[in-house]
């Protein structure tokens, strides 16, 4: 099939170009039947296809959908840190996209998670921009690779549920850039996603759909982005503005294409803009034909069901491993607690909601394996008050064993798309079983089911080992047994940080906004990127989890290969007769710098599997962009010359070794001017001259002296040069006007 | 002498106005010769007066000035709480005023302490906008009402001295109202200053200088300024533009009147502006008239000290007092350490530094007293490393002393005027002193001399008595011995916290800003309303000092007293057989809130003395605004309705009792609109009956249904009704218009 089979923009008239615009229905392109341009489906993911049964009626219903292999959420699989076995998932669920005829399934969601109270932590990736790029990369690049679209959402800084159509996130540039954009624009660059969704919020008061710096200038002009850009669900509020804006697809529709219309005729769009955006939906149909085609494809159900396992199964981190209690013998006598062990909670609610293939509960993969266990559910999975029969059941079940696995976590309605938690912490009835259970039996090991964050520390001393396994999509039974038995290792690792308490977090002075907005007072300053700059104390660190081998990295070693770029290399051993898989973890740590820059950035990762005894050498190359800030002086990314320390380790608050490097910088410097102040001028190689020439001017009587005195000093450094009649009166203008004309000869 | 004794400006020319708008020189104001009117002197306060010996030279040397006597500098005033003490202190600032022919007196300084590492916070009053303003607004009554000027500074939010000159300070509208501007508001409006000096740095991107919503919406129009508003020294970078925003008088000169003309002239400038600016400097003239006519007038040099004295006692803060080791005793065998005691360090550096007119240090008053002593230096009063022969010495005169009086605190060179301090930590040759000492005896009393905040826990267990000192103006001495010897209670409260470490401050990751802005990303929650609204712990609490005596706050009832307005009333009793004065405090609490509004907030505050046993019942009238908080969306303050905990007690941690009252509001509201979410139209009495005539409608057939299921009720609530199409196409429409015509009906 050849490029551009159907109609390029020119041969439609302006209504159909307008009818472009929007969709179809509620899960439909628009098509422009009379030039024989298809309206194919697009439907949400991002963990799985969610296909409603009732797609074609244009309603949303978001439980009720055709069966898909459900992976694991993101909050499970960004702590695999493996990009390949993400582009895995993302193929996967391209051929699942096929057999369904859905051409562009939504997804995956890069937002930040600014603030772990965030109702949609479970679908997105991580607090980290490099980590939440680098992995949901994968997704992208894998679904595309099999011809299906991928849209990557939600443009931008969707942090947030709580009044998400209307406040206006008001972020500084420098955090945008540093935090709330990396992950989309390493994806952009990367794997040009067919398309992109805006965000429903504003952005320092422009709503995201009728952003055109946001759509235009920095995802196309800067970014090179060569997709579409559709709406979130509701998101588009004004059909013209967001066209001009560079929005090219309105969904769901609200049949007003005829505005469209109007304002081409009139002038407020103009032909070349429409043309543009229409264009860009033909150019989507064609690159999503050759899969559409496909007839009759049906995808491999076990296989898929094996790529969710092996997800389920790096998803996980381990916490907590007190006594090496984990990996749970094979002769041991075990007690299974807690309802989520028969009810798996695997997946969030919202768009994201998703019908598995199929559904094996821990205690459905024991059962298969032949493990004889105790079981008692210990409470609901309801907000009711606790079950006090239930209770004395499960403590009952404990009594005896030698090992008690506690399955706890977040019932459904705890977390969802659409509201924001109001807590991190467990469900009292959960944390009370558990103190019951502990004095019982000693030896527990809570797995912990939750798509974001929990506080882990009020609780922790009931147990001597803690699995986090967050949301394990469907095959998340069989892979927890592989994992608690030993079949294999624990390998997750967190991408986000655990905190003691919400208050530690220091979004949560401006969290979630009042009045329609939301202010990002802390800046770059999130997660790990604030504990780790101002010392504060956290439960578990961003890139921490255990294993069941023991890991020892060394020879850290870095090279400077440019004036703004080094390499590093580290050694990774297995120290332990365990096989198993480590993640090297590299962190950037600036020197002195002229802005506050946080302590240390992630700028590189790789998961490295090794036998017992086996050892490897990792090397990361690091770019520009790994020593750079976003400058709001030079608006633009910003290298400063001097040291930059590169560690290397396997967690935020682990780190083995590092090596400096002395970097040239991309010596951007900006001119002198009467508003620059006297120590600049002196820092400046032209500026200290024009000072020595006018010290020795004032020496030969031919300019006024400038004072030097303590206070004089004191004032000079900070003030600008323009201020100098404060203190020297009508002298002082005649200084700085010589300096500037000194300076002007000087750079002439 | 009459009013309006000299001609108004009708009376001048063009060019006599704009001469009007500079001074003469650095420290006088323009007169008009050929008109009769004269060039009055202003010059420095805040805590005494600072006349330059070098004044007329026009030249800034700040450390050369005439005596005048030193009082507490804020730091210190601020902690007495007593709003009557610190009028003395200013009526007593006026009559030196008067002697040295000064017109108008800088100061007082009330700009909010947002960070403890500000340079000026020696000389800023509190963290908290309440107290700042009823404590300084004493100085402006008292002088003015001698009949000399005072010089409210610097307007506004000029909170770090790093690139003052140039740096934008980005404040939230709801932050500026609430935190930085009602210290200025309150002194406006009950005392009127007949001056107010503009800031150096500018606020959301413009110089307080040239900001007319700043000098003139809001200064003027809003809170009624009667006065004249100048520049800081340097702070006027646009003669034209900052005349335009209501700027009268540019300080220094720079000699640039013609620009003034020039711009009269051709337009730019208003007649009226410039003839109202030109009047306000009339005006300021003829107000100062009378007092700067009094011949050889001579201030009471004694009666001044006296004041100074009064004003050191109250200034004091005792931290700790572990076995009542004070006060000490007279029989007692007392060892004195530290330079300090013998060169105190009673007043900051900058242009508040002024020459005293007497001064009698710790160790002359013990002299003069007959107490004999030993006395070891210890360390330098400089930044060099330790002393060991000072510091055996010390440890040594430590040997068999009944108590240790160790004077420690920041040398000169470490606060000031002109930079940001970069650590709260005390010199470490002090601790390491104070550790050397204690080790040899345990019976230490730390006193601190220090402008701004110092932590005290690193070193607070080798203390067992802790005196804040702060600076205490040229009596702190005297002042000194008579409460360390018992011959007064301390009874000095803090107008700041004291942290455990300056990470914990919530303003340090936007400190002190980069690139020419500092975010204050901590918006309304500044000091102990961070603190106590997060629950984070904290060394010493905001309202907190002891006494040798014990005292009871009982019986704490309110009553409304209006729709938004309510008293309070406490008893407090002196339970102790020692003289002495309590501060009580009272803070309001609102309950549930549409902003996030701090735990509790400063709302009035009296200082009580009773004699031993005596006890007094005290009342405080609460107005609208002790409830309120700035509504962005009502660009206004506003009163929610509902309950308000009103809390007595006697530091923010220290609440002995509370009463709540429940209030009715103000009333406002916002109509509802498109963009009105479905939970606003729910809540609000007309949306209400819209919704139901909908649902009966839809039932009826005559209207599309609104879903009504678990996902659409999530969704719904925080949905602008004209999203309806997100969730029924074409029907959705249908529906927002109808409850729109049905509204506007409604409210016809």
């Amino acid at each position: 099939m050849s490029e551009n089979t159907y109609p390029s923009v020119n041969d439609l008239t302006l209504e159909e170009k307008a009818s472009l615009t929007s969709g179809g229905d509620a899960w439909h392109l628009q098509g422009v039947e009379a030039k024989g341009i298809p309206g194919y489906m697009i439907t949400d993911g991002p963990h799985g296809l969610r296909k409603s049964n009732s797609a074609t009626t244009g309603e949303v219903d978001l439980n009720n959908s055709v069966p898909a292999t459900c992976f694991p959420p993101a909050a499970g699989l960004s702590s695999s840190w493996n990009p390949e076995l993400i582009h895995q998932v993302g193929e996967a669920m391209a051929e699942e996209c096929i057999q369904e005829k859905v051409a562009v399934i939504l997804g995956p969601g890069v937002n930040i998670k600014r603030n772990p109270l965030g109702g949609r932590c479970f679908e997105y990736w991580s607090e980290d921009p490099y980590l939440a790029g680098h992995e949901a990369v994968g997704i992208v690049a894998g679904v595309q690779s099999k011809g299906v679209g991928t849209s990557l959402k939600h443009f931008a800084a969707n942090s947030q549920e709580t009044d998400r159509l209307r406040i206006s996130a008001n972020i500084s540039q420098r955090a945008l850039r540093e935090i709330y954009f990396p992950a989309f624009e390493h994806i952009v660059k990367e794997a040009q996603p067919w398309t992109i969704m805006c965000a429903y919020n504003c952005i320092n008061g422009v709503h995201a759909a009728q952003n055109r710096w946001l759509l235009t200038d920095v995802l196309r002009d800067e970014w090179g982005f060569q997709g579409i850009v559709m709406s979130d669900w509701g998101a588009d509020h004004d059909r013209v503005a967001s066209l001009n804006a560079g929005l090219n697809l309105e969904m769901p529709p609200s049949y007003t294409d005829d505005q469209i219309v109007y304002a081409a005729r009139d002038g407020r769009i103009q032909p070349a803009q429409l043309d543009r955006m229409a264009q860009g939906m033909i150019d989507l149909v064609n690159k999503t034909r050759a899969a559409m085609s496909v007839e009759n494809y049906r995808f491999d159900i076990e296989a898929h069901d094996e790529v969710a396992h092996q997800a389920a199964v790096e998803s996980m981190v381990l916490l907590k491993n007190d006594d090496a209690i984990l990996p749970v013998a094979g002769d041991a006598k075990v007690t299974v607690i807690g309802e989520f062990a028969r009810t798996p909670r695997y997946q969030g609610g919202g768009s994201s909601h998703i019908t598995p293939t199929k559904m094996t509960s821990f205690l459905d993969a024991l059962t298969e394996r032949g493990v004889d266990a105790k079981f008692a559910p210990g409470f609901t999975l309801d907000l009711e008050p606790a079950d006090p029969t239930l209770e004395t059941e499960a403590v009952e079940a404990a009594k005896g064993a030698d090992v008690v696995l506690m399955f706890l976590g977040l019932p459904e309605a705890a977390e969802s798309e659409g509201f924001d938690r109001e807590t991190l912490d467990m469900p009292a009835k959960q944390i009370a079983l558990l103190e019951a259970v502990a004095a019982e039996n000693k030896n527990v090991v809570v797995i912990l089911s939750n798509g974001s964050v929990v506080t882990v520390a009020p609780w922790a001393k009931n147990a001597k080992g803690i699995l986090e396994s967050w949301l394990l999509g469907q095959s998340g039974g069989p892979a927890l047994a592989d994992v608690l038995f030993g079949k294999v290792s624990p390998s997750g690792k967190l991408a986000q940080t655990i905190p003691f308490d919400i208050n530690d977090d220091p979004s949560t002075i401006n969290w979630p906004g009042e009045e329609g907005h939301v202010d990002y007072g802390e800046g770059v300053f999130v997660g790990y990127r604030y504990y780790d700059t101002y010392n504060k104390a956290v439960d578990y660190p961003f890139g921490f989890g255990l294993s069941y081998a023991t890991f020892e990295v060394s020879d850290v070693k870095a090279v400077k290969t440019g004036a703004c770029t080094a390499t590093v290399s580290a050694v990774v051993k297995n120290t332990s007769n365990v096989d198993a898989a480590e993640t090297v973890q590299v962190y950037v740590a600036p020197g002195k710098a002229d802005v506050a820059r946080p302590k240390h950035e992630l700028k590189g990762f790789k998961k490295v599997f090794l036998k017992a005894g086996e050892s490897a050498e990792v090397s990361f190359d690091l770019d520009d962009r790994a020593f750079a800030y976003w400058s709001e002086k030079f608006n633009d990314w910003h290298v400063e010359s001097g040291e930059y320390a590169i560690e290397v380790g396997t967690s935020s608050r682990d780190i083995a070794g590092s090596a400096v490097v002395e970097l040239d910088g991309d010596g951007k410097a900006q001119p002198l001017t009467e508003w620059s102040n006297f120590m600049e001028w002196r820092k400046d190689p032209l500026g200290s001259k024009v000072l020595e020439k006018l010290r020795a001017e004032g020496e030969a009587g031919r300019m006024p002296i400038v004072p030097d005195n303590d206070m004089t000093r004191l004032f000079l450094d900070s003030m600008p040069i323009n201020s100098m009649s404060v203190l020297m009166g009508a002298d002082g203008k005649q200084i700085f006007e010589y300096m500037l004309a000194e300076y002007a000869e000087l750079t002439k």
